[in-house]
């Protein structure tokens, strides 16, 4: 951080120079930090090696060359793919993975390390390459305290970095929780942008003011929390989901010829509760239509 | 507007006394405009009276009393069922109607008001009855541009104020395309809530997170915007279709018990671009699912 003296130098071993794992090393680098390298396919260490980093030959020899060893790789699998075959030079090591996974996979990662003596911690990148080491760029963590604490000096040479339990599945699912959030909006965006785009208006045009009006309408979030919170849903002042129905929204989407999976969902959600008799109560009920699948529609098991 | 001088009177009939045009009739009477109101249930319209307003019996009465009036009721059947029985009394006056509506209902009800020798203003209204002629209030127009020139200065008391053309439509289909958005974040919001639930985590703390996010992935929407209206799916630097698949988010919500709604909606819109082969193109492209409805999933003729 530029602001503060420079840290600690602190080797640490990079696996998986893809976008992400690249603009990690180069921040790592640029921050002092002893940085070795390695990526299953050769030839993406150019840059880093020009700028200052070593490039293993193989993963072996990559875990081998520092106490921290931080994967970025595609997936789970990919991760158990270039992990195991090395688990015992491992041993003794801190791993950070920030691959994204599910919580339960960050759960089953950390079970395999605790068997190999390795110590974990998981974290989810909330950022984009190109924003690593930047304002606005941060980290979630959860898993070891210890390892958390101990690699402070090079997390935090990556954006602001919070932990938020031992239970290494905390990060994971914070992470995908508010990626549910952003997805979601994305989505509701191009909805309506395909809606005004039928009667010829730009996405441009829309962006100029959709953007500023989901903004200001994030305000009524911690609102919406208070009452999930409280499980206050009948409590006053509140939209009601029977006026809540979407029905003209699914009904203009249909007359305009556009597809409707986005504000069907939502609907599906209302009415869930509607139909449960709660159509007076407020629009933060949706959440319990989450929380308890409708039978028609639960998963089924996944054996 | 506190900051201007006081607008010329102009009188106006408020057809409705629910939550918000109570709300619009307190704003007009406080702006100094000659106020008549009406409701069909009696007895709503005392506090209106104390601060000025006048109470008409019959809407005809209430038709008759003011060359602007203005509409807002529950939905379009509402509206016909009041204003039908006196389109007489109506001819040659200004129709401002607030209610919520589709774009073919305001196509409509233009084409009934031009039948009936009315001037037709549809509004939609981003605001809630609280924020009524406050900060942030704003309020969608679209129909005729000399109804919307001759009624500003009543209109600018209830919040900021946009005309966007001819087409009776515009205004609505704005509306609900904002909403679209609006609703979706919140879905994704509630998701969100759901999922870090399952870790004890309360909906305040993951508000307290998800609300600044949320507000700061708007940053994205206009180089979104840019890319469809260039139609430059494929242009660099997009996180791919294949990339955000939602297939981490689908997963571990179903491991967490959770109804996949919200975040099946999203990928589906996402599978339906891949599918067709386009994997490799930036995420902007689920516009395109919009756009053309699945054969599958495609709304049936409403007859
Ligand atoms: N990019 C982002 O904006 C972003 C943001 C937050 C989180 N993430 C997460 O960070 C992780 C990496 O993302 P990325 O954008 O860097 O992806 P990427 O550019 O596609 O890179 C993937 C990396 O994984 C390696 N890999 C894949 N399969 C492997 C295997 N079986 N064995 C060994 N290595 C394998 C690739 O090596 P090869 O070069 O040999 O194929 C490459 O280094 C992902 O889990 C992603 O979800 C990314
Ligand atoms: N509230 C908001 O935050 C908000 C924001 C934007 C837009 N809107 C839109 O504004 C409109 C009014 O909303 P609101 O919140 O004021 O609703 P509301 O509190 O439920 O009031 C509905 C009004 O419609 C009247 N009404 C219903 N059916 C009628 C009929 N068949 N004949 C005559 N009058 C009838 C009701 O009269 P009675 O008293 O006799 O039942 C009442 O005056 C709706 O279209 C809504 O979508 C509301």
């Amino acid at each position: 951080m530029p602001d503060h003296p420079p840290a600690a130098p602190q080797p640490v071993t990079v696996l998986g120079l893809g976008a992400l794992g690249s603009a990690l090393a180069v921040a790592a680098v640029a921050a002092g930090h002893p940085t070795t390298v390695w990526n299953r396919t050769p030839g993406r260490a150019g840059a880093l090696v020009a700028a200052g980093a070593r490039e293993a030959r193989t993963a072996r020899d990559a875990v081998t060359a520092s106490p921290l060893v931080v994967s970025v790789l595609l997936d789970h699998e990919a991760v158990h793919a270039v992990l195991d075959p090395v688990a015992d030079a491992l041993a003794g090591r801190t791993l950070v993975n920030l691959t994204t996974t599910t919580p339960e996979q960050s759960r089953e990662l950390a079970a395999w390390a605790a068997d190999h003596d390795v110590v974990h911690l998981d974290g989810g990148v909330m950022a984009v390459p190109a924003t690593i080491g930047g304002p606005g760029s941060e980290i979630l963590y959860s898993g070891s305290r210890a390892a958390f604490d101990g690699a402070r000096p090079l997390l935090d040479a990556w954006g602001a970095s919070t932990w938020f339990g031992e239970d290494p599945g905390l990060a994971p699912l914070y992470d995908l929780a508010l990626l549910a959030g952003m997805y979601a909006m994305f989505a509701g965006f191009f909805h309506g942008v395909a809606m005004v785009g039928t009667a010829g208006v730009s996405a441009g045009d829309f962006a100029r003011r959709a953007a500023p009006w989901l903004a200001a309408m994030t305000s009524a979030l911690a609102e919406y929390a208070d009452v999930v919170d409280r499980r206050d849903y009948a409590g006053p002042g509140q939209q009601s989901l029977a006026f809540s129905d979407l029905a003209d929204l699914v009904r203009a989407s249909e007359e305009a010829g556009l597809a409707t999976d986005v504000v069907d969902a939502v609907q599906a959600l209302v009415r869930r509760q509607v139909d449960a008799g709660h159509g007076a109560h407020g629009f933060a009920r949706v959440v319990e239509s989450i929380r308890t699948p409708a039978p028609a529609t639960a998963p089924g098991g996944e054996g």
